[in-house]
């Protein structure tokens, strides 16, 4: 049996226990996580300062060390959110539905946990406290692939939160981290079909992209977001105007960060110059089509690719469109499903806007930087899905439970 | 663009289509394709007929020949399908929930189609029906990539399928077939991760592995199932004596028949002889663990293999338990998480078992056969799933949608 087999052996074990404890025994976990990543933070911040050196001698980016960084501060928001998760109402053994059919037998739907989930992800440290707390309050057990820049931080962590885990129900390998960073080893943990239910990579494209590729064991597509903001002709100037700025300046970094604006072409002339002007006052670069150099000096000419990229920084691409069928075209065309927003005033045009357009979250007057799982309500957030299968959109809890069909009769057979 | 992509394309156009259409203009596609089968009745049997004749040809089993074979009743099988599949609520555009969120969002989960289908089978033609159908209720289109043996016969109930959709609001390219049944053009269906939404894979586990293997679109894995009886010391001698006959002998060569038995040791001395002679006399081997063959002596010793294996066949394992958790332990052990079954009158042990074994199907008094879409009320199915991401067990209509949410302000930005 080789390393990964066994910590997926592990893990199985770990989630049949963990798949039938009471929402009190997952919650008590949870406390206890959270107790010990405190005691330990000491040891913790240690670990990370070690990741920060090695990251800065060799040349990580300012923007990386940043992500990397750990502080007491941010210890206690992983605290924090544990908390939170564990008031929240337990998905588990709810019954989804039940009827009886025409042999009589009584059928239900019941939620269950996913099993084993595998989370691939890079340098973020706080990604190993929040993604194993979702994975535990929802029944499952988690075997984490950290970046290797977080080596280091992530193994006291994990050391704290299976510190925590020894003083509950739940048994300490229901997280576990794989330490050998090797690609050969991720590549056999995305085939580890035997043991492992599910993975769900966080991280850029690339990281992404890889694991869809090489993985057998099914993958929650997440991340990539080419989000669109329409503005209409019928649209409210203001509404338009924050949204726009909310989109783009707010956090430009992530996902549901605007990379797109299409304007009506009959109410670009106002809006395109002030909104434009906003946005390079801020430092923004403006890619735009012959209609939008045209107004805006200012802006240089975006290629199909410009409208294609998910920038995540300063920069737009612009497109006058000549109605809303042209626009809907190009949304579909470009958007990567994600989130896509339309501004505007009239009730049919909102309505088919909703309907038209075939991407995760669709909005209409606000902003596309509400795509997430706790300002949905949901709590926190595993990633959002940009898949059609299994989950859509901010996965909360429910996205890491399954189902199963509990049929209960009275004898009966096939005739 | 390659042959597969074009397909890949069209069917992305097409869905887009279907995905806004009525569920009247939906049914209305699926009379007009049941119509056509029946006027197209003598072409479909003159293309059945050549590969009937190739197959016999090339040494094809009588089994597999008689899985290809179509006949008047079997077309008037597909209209009828076609028809009760019609009949069944729509699916799409149901909202699942609904909320207004702390920033005063109104946020919708609504159900959409998944978009483009896929479906990978091997030689039985109605499949290419019934798949299709199902999927076009949902709002899919569909590509079929159907075994060689069936290719002639496939190509003309395709052709009578688009002649259907021809006289209907559905994009005759709603549902295509990939005509060219090489390796290569399968591989790349597998990757086409532009245009196709989800795979699903239809036939023995040799298919199912390779799919799951090669494929980076996601897949839904349907099928294998070795489950099992539990005969508890607590069971009704007739209702474990009809189920255990029912599970094996109705139809051994499907997934949901049974392949283990396990008989809990008080209980089987005087229930193993005489149901394991009832199925010895209908020509089943049984294979047995000592205490079994001690018992009946026409047993031959099972291996760990026989235990893990869906025979298909007349044949059954059969293993003697000391208690409930040695039972619980083997089917966690064997179980392909398909569908298992517990006879046992006794209320705390049904309950435990229901929660205990993490298969789709659960059973408590009654067959394993009964693990089918169309039995469960769905009307139909498009496999049963033993994966636990997106669909488990039965897949009806449901499992052929996703979500997505919609988020109407009143231009709400982020703070």
């Amino acid at each position: 049996m080789t390393y990964i087999e066994d910590l997926g052996r592990q893990a199985k074990a770990a989630a049949r226990v963990v798949r039938l404890l009471s929402a009190q025994a997952k919650n008590d976990a949870l406390e206890a996580i959270a107790v010990a990543l405190l005691e330990q933070q000491t040891e913790i911040l240690a670990a990370n300062e070690r990741d920060l050196e090695n990251g800065r001698q060799n040349g990580l980016t300012t923007a990386l060390l940043e992500r990397l960084t750990l502080t007491e501060a941010r210890i206690q928001g992983m605290v924090d959110g544990l908390r939170q998760i564990a008031a929240l109402p337990d998905p588990i053994l709810k019954t989804d539905s039940q009827w009886v059919n025409k042999d009589g037998l009584r059928i239900s739907r019941r939620r269950v946990p996913l099993g084993v989930v595998g989370i691939i992800y890079e340098s973020r440290p706080n990604v190993t406290v929040d993604a194993s707390a979702l994975c535990l309050k929802a029944g499952n057990a988690v075997i984490l692939r950290g970046g290797k820049e977080a080596l280091e931080s992530n193994q006291a962590i994990v050391a704290a939160v299976q510190a925590g885990l020894a003083k509950s129900k739940v048994p300490s390998t229901a997280v576990q981290l794989i330490t050998d960073p090797s690609r050969e080893l991720a590549t056999e943990f995305m085939q580890l079909n035997q043991y492992v239910d599910c993975l769900v990579p966080r991280g850029g494209a690339g990281l992404i992209q890889a694991v869809l590729r090489q993985a057998t064991v099914p993958v929650i597509e997440t991340g990539v977001g080419n989000c669109h903001l329409y503005v209409h002709t019928e649209a409210d100037f203001e509404q338009a105007y924050n949204i726009l700025l909310n989109g783009k300046l707010q956090r430009p970094s992530v996902c549901n960060a605007l990379e797109n604006l299409l304007v009506d072409a009959e109410f670009a002339e106002k809006f395109l110059p002030e909104a434009t002007a906003a946005l390079i006052d801020a430092g923004v670069e403006i890619l735009g089509d012959e209609k939008v150099v045209e107004l805006v000096p200012q802006a240089t000419l975006a290629t199909d690719e410009d409208y294609a990229t998910e920038f995540l920084d300063y920069r737009i691409a612009v497109k006058i469109v000549d109605n809303y069928e042209e626009a809907v075209a190009h949304i579909e065309r470009f958007s990567t499903g994600h989130s896509d927003a339309i501004v505007t005033k009239d009730y049919s045009t909102a309505q088919h806007f909703l309907n038209d357009i075939d991407s995760a979250c669709v909005y209409v007057n606000a902003s596309t930087r509400f795509s997430d799982g706790e300002v949905f309500g949901f709590g926190g957030e595993l990633g959002i899905s940009t898949q059609k299968l299994h989950a859509r959109g901010p996965m909360g809890l429910e996205a890491l439970t399954s189902y199963k069909y509990v049929i209960e009769g009275d004898g009966q057979v096939r005739a």
